[in-house]
């Protein structure tokens, strides 16, 4: 009985995850309207209730500053909220597997759990990228963290193929030569 | 001929990168006088002249960010200044390795070398880590780095082993248990 309800709740937290993730999709593809197309999003909600503390996207180029992917950028607005360092309760959703900077970054913020879609690989088909999985990077730190990857994959993995991205990827500075 | 002009050439490089580290030893122990300690100090420098571009230190507490580590902060400054996410010409120098959130911030703004004095194993010894060397990052992504380490190292462990740092440590939300 305690099995079955414990499955009952993990599927439920799927369910939630995907939905979560599904409108964090057509968040960030609100930005192929923009002089800044980005396929990647970010969102913090509580852990425990699932209200939203603040959502981003990628802002590199609108901001000069390379530490303003969509994750990092999230974490930094959302601990500015709080007016703490820490997102202890919380939990950040993203669209695509976080490099390693925004992997240690959501360690060192101490976030319950990270939820991505697409994967590193799913990236680097189109712009240069450092090649260690997120789980690595948590599994080798002193910290923990939760982690569900590839909810809404194919969903965010298109945000990749939008004609709009294809053309915007020819502009970055990471760009596949 | 030219393997000893390439030896001095190393040989006044490395003075040079010492010379640099111990001014930023210095500098990163003014912090011990003010409300917010901190032993990590990091600098940008223009790796042809050595002109400084911006010089700053850990303020993750001062700022509620966790992305506020030195060389993090040090490189969103000076792209800032520059007006442009793309550290191309410049060298990052720091008093400790850059942790994978650091060195992965540093690849993604193209630093072309990065100088760092004490390691990660030495700073672990005072709070929590991730235990993946900066040269492992740097070797597993899509862009290249020059790398010179342990640069003044026991100068800069001195920062960690003040009386102020080492009481401060203990207000930090990654100390040791």
């Amino acid at each position: 009985m305690a099995a079955t309800q414990k499955t009952q709740s993990t599927h439920r937290q799927h369910r939630h995850d995907e939905a979560v993730m599904a409108d964090l999709v057509r968040y960030t593809a609100l930005s192929f309207a923009t002089p800044f197309p980005v396929p990647f999003g970010a969102a913090i909600l509580d852990s425990r209730t699932g209200a939203l503390l603040y959502r981003g996207r990628n802002a590199v180029k609108r901001e000069n500053d390379p530490s303003a992917h969509a994750e990092t950028r999230a974490v930094r607005k959302a601990c500015q909220k709080l007016g703490r360092p820490s997102l202890k309760g919380y939990t950040l959703y993203t669209t695509c597997e976080p490099c390693p900077m925004c992997m240690s970054n959501a360690l060192w913020a101490g976030v319950d759990r990270v939820v991505y879609g697409a994967t590193i690989a799913d990236a680097a088909v189109h712009c240069r990228q450092i090649h260690i999985p997120a789980r690595e990077v948590s599994g080798r730190s002193d910290m923990t963290c939760g982690m569900d990857g590839e909810v809404a994959r194919e969903l965010c993995k298109g945000l990749f193929e939008h004609p709009r991205m294809r053309k915007a990827f020819k502009t970055w500075g990471t760009r596949r030569p």
